[in-house]
């Protein structure tokens, strides 16, 4: 099997990668980004990295070649940054898409694609859980790109161009490495950098309710869609993911748990009403009767996820400067 | 006050522009379309016509000019053709809705925006009747391309590039002139041609339901979605206008009551599997409630619609070739 995923260099393509190299018959792996990674890559001949535009049609032909026959695209500008850079947001929120998209259908043998999309797509008045019934009212250009992106991914499903599977991610937490510009990064840096000796600020009340997931969840579950036959599906390519729902004074108090008061007290409350305004729009929990009869699974709670990040993250994480 | 028109020289194009060259304060009005005016314009210094790509970005911005207040963006590729040409669709309703929103937010005083939206946004297991709550699931690349329409004047809006406005049309009938590529088509040519003496097919079955609204209320209510103060749209900018349903097998009886027996002889009845399936995806019954409280209005029924066909379009259709 030969596969490209785009935003391969980032923390989730990266995993993915690992996972699909360890678990599944890869024959070849492309990691295409518009930077190399950070990280140590294993050195498996199967693997390779190609940094380019993903907005850049034929850069993206180029890397989604002859033979290919899955694509997972990840590749995304984050909420806060497509929010302030509209122009940028387009250009790979919602070009980039249309450039992964078209070189699928180019290849004329209706490969796989899994489409990360987001919890962004929904907005405004919103029911106490969402979830595949609720209707896509974004609030932010993030949110609307990965609505689009879910839009075209069933049209081109529709008509055989590609076999497409749009999952709605619940935010990711904890994500390692550093804070980036999505609105919810101070969800991961609250638990990250205390754990790992540092302070971090929480620019949201703690009564301030979110739909998480943990990095272990998502990788298995942008796995499974994958894997899972077309007609899983049904009559929708697009698919909430299972999550579970937390407070955010909770979730300080899971990192007190885990890390004693000295982790607890090197969280600041500092409240940032744009933060809070974009991250209260968000839906607070989510129904996925639908995929949880695939086979989705959702974490037991955040003291479970702090506990794999410490497995999985926290040494790593300290020694980042 | 300067207006633009896209798809101006279209039968709904000319009608606006008409309206608003009689009630309203226009100092200059452009069409825009891909080709020239089949039928005769006014003679009026305000008004001209610009032929062009709606999908070139430049051509649209120098039509979109300094100084433009309003826009009417009417211009599209119909639903069956954007069904057999996917390239062409998504140039035209994709690519070309984008040029339009950027040409507008480039003039950096938020021009009022008018998008033209459809049914089509709706598929799958609808409800007996649709409107502004149902999510919006299109099964066709027309319908998907009308929904992306949607979600960038509503995020457009948002963030103040443009006063949008997406209203969701009925299928209109009795559309005058000749058939087009839309699926719908026949719903005019049934009722059109055997009142001007000419046989016409219907290509689905007597019981088929559609929500349909006449040229009048459409154009009328394209001009109330553009006079409506912003604060009027309130949380979405996206409206489903009111219509009216009726069986097909009504609307052929009704071409009895306005043109005698004759006339309904004139209607052949030849099942086509694809125009019914793309037919019977549609919605049968609309909900409007706030469309109605802002004032928007529904035809009475098929007997009104088709008595406002034969007094503002029998006569000219009579002596089309």
């Amino acid at each position: 099997m030969r596969i490209v995923i785009t935003g391969g260099c980032g923390f989730l393509g990266q995993r993915v990668a690992l996972q699909l190299l360890a678990q599944r018959d890869v024959d070849g792996l492309v990691l295409f980004d518009n930077a190399p990674s950070t990280l140590p890559l294993p050195d498996d001949k199967r693997l390779k990295v190609v940094t380019g535009d993903i907005a850049d049609r034929e850069a993206v032909r180029r890397v989604i070649s002859t033979g290919t026959d899955s694509v997972f695209h990840l590749a995304a500008v984050v909420s806060g940054q497509a929010e302030a850079d509209t122009d940028l947001g387009y250009r790979v929120n919602l070009d980039g898409t249309r450039a992964v998209l078209d070189a699928c259908r180019a290849l004329g043998t209706c490969p796989r694609v899994v489409f990360a999309s987001s919890l962004a797509v929904y907005g405004g008045a919103l029911p106490p859980a969402v979830g595949d019934e609720t209707p896509l009212t974004p609030q932010a250009s993030y949110g609307t790109q990965k609505a689009i992106g879910e839009l075209l991914v069933n049209d081109y499903s529709r008509k055989g161009f590609i076999d497409g599977r749009a999952v709605r991610l619940p935010t990711v937490v904890v994500r390692p490495g550093r804070p980036n510009r999505a609105a919810s990064t101070f969800a991961s840096s609250m638990i990250r950098e205390p754990l790992a000796g540092r302070e971090a600020v929480c620019p949201v009340s703690p009564d301030t309710v979110m739909a998480l997931a943990s990095p272990r969840r998502i990788v298995a579950g942008l796995l499974h869609a994958h894997d899972l036959p077309a007609d899983a599906f049904g009559a929708s390519r697009s698919l909430q993911l299972p999550g579970f729902s937390v407070a955010v004074g909770e979730m300080a108090a899971a990192v007190g748990r885990a890390g004693g008061e000295a982790a607890y007290a090197r969280i600041y409350w500092e409240p940032d009403l744009q933060i809070q305004q974009i991250i209260s729009g968000w839906p607070q929990g989510l129904q996925a009767p639908r995929a949880e009869a695939l086979g989705f699974v959702a974490d037991s709670g955040i003291d479970e996820v702090i506990q794999a990040f410490i497995e999985d993250d926290l040494e790593m994480q300290k020694q980042l400067v």
